[in-house]
């Protein structure tokens, strides 16, 4: 999907938000956990009630790791689901990988070709030939992490060098010779505030994934404030705030009301370009 | 494994090689494609002719997950079969794998509960929370990316604070406050020649995970040279070096030899500490 098309998909919507599908199998409803996959279940559920609402899913990798080859499976079958069902929707697969080129060039593989996936979050610290390998696809996206949501984003990504300059403002200029707002995007944390403006100053055009809303305490006026561009330019994401607001059968509708609540407060927010 | 097994493993065997098990299908002999499970069927051959030779298995999360759902099978039967058959070696699930603390807690749920593994590559970009799950698990460890054997580990990981200190030094100091020798080892490419001895300043007891001999150029005398210590302090890495010499039903024997050879040559660099 290019850049033109989920900017499209965000006015037809009037929502830039992405669904985290952080599914743990302890917890997700008890009555699901009969089913021969209750993750997929979940998953499925999850997404019939959310997508007239959000504009990507957003797997995150480790939850379905963690159940080994049987979330692997649960994995694989949601992204082909909503594939099939909302082709429309950009599928971010949370993975945080990086790795020497060789590496890199294998995660790449699995994403992009076995699995199509839209996007992958990648982190930087291994830099250029790490990254290099994923944006060999056309379409395809890397999402770097440049300043993330967590307390310890702090330790090493707000170090400054010499001339001032801070670690992940060095990771948004570095990473601008290697792609450009077509193929790259970048993950900051809606905890973070004021830093949107210094951000944008490097990254006017980029979208940014912006994990930290709900659970994480971030605010999504504030982010607007100081992140939202022409294009809109944020995807922002909630997980635990959307899929695991009630732990009843009625959990798929609950959902549904949590998405359609930030969906409308998104539309409000998307006055200020549309 | 606690530190002292490990050195005692080194003492015993000689050897302080890891081999790393990077198995893709794209390389493997022709012969194995007809078994039911043609990674594994290589990684076990691999394993039973290098076992004699190496301290530590490497598998390397990518080339297993790139082919899906079979292919964590293959890591799990792979983790397994050394587990059952070879329990004196040190399993690293080279995964480099870091997210905020619940996310983090997951993938160390995976790795040292569902898989019981030794230790896990982390990277240390989103900082303390990331990393801390990890340590929660007694007798297993972190092993942290520091100064990587890429050519990419210039871009971030030598830029300096206002005081002089590069960001592979703040992460080696800072994540000191995290856990201790016993729990953490570092990641520094075989490429990076005397910065060893900088390393070392600053861990001098620490164990250093070291890959990059072999395809990618670094020197096992250089290494030792700047960064044995009296515990050894060394898990030298080959991957492609080992596995790959010989692409015939010959193998598993090609691979023995080239392990053997590196052991040989391990065998007089601990001369000088035993």
């Amino acid at each position: 999907m290019n850049k033109q098309s989920l900017f499209e998909n965000i006015k037809r919507k009037k929502s830039f938000l992405c669904v985290g599908l952080d599914t743990d199998i302890k917890k997700i409803p008890d009555h699901l956990l009969d089913d021969s996959d209750p993750i997929f279940a979940f998953n499925k559920a999850i997404v019939d009630a959310t997508a007239d609402y959000c504009i990507a899913y957003k797997p995150n990798l480790a939850f379905y790791e963690s159940m080994g080859v049987k979330g692997w499976i649960a994995f694989e079958k949601t992204v082909n689901y909503i594939k099939e069902n909302y082709p429309d929707q950009f599928i971010i697969a949370d993975a945080k990988r990086g790795d020497i080129g060789n590496t890199s060039a294998m995660y790449a593989r699995t994403f992009f070709e076995e699995l199509d996936i839209d996007s992958v979050t990648v982190a930087p610290y291994m830099g250029e030939d790490s990254v290099t390998p994923f944006l060999s696809y056309e379409g395809k996206w890397v999402i770097l992490l440049a300043l993330t949501s967590n307390k310890g984003s702090h330790d090493f990504q707000l170090t400054e060098d010499a001339n001032g300059e801070r670690l992940f403002e060095k990771v948004l200029k570095k990473s601008q010779e290697w792609a450009n707002d077509e193929q790259m995007m970048y993950v900051v944390g809606a905890t973070q505030g004021r830093a949107f403006e210094d951000i944008r100053k490097i990254v006017p055009n980029h979208f940014l994934l912006v994990p930290g809303i709900g659970a994480q305490g971030g605010s999504l006026e504030e982010v607007c404030k100081y992140g939202m561009n022409s294009t809109c330019g944020l995807i922002v994401n909630s997980s635990r705030g959307i899929i695991y607001v009630d732990k009843t059968e009625n959990f798929a509708a609950a959902a549904r009301a949590a998405a359609k609540e930030v969906q409308e407060q998104m539309a409000e927010q998307l006055k200020a370009i549309l």
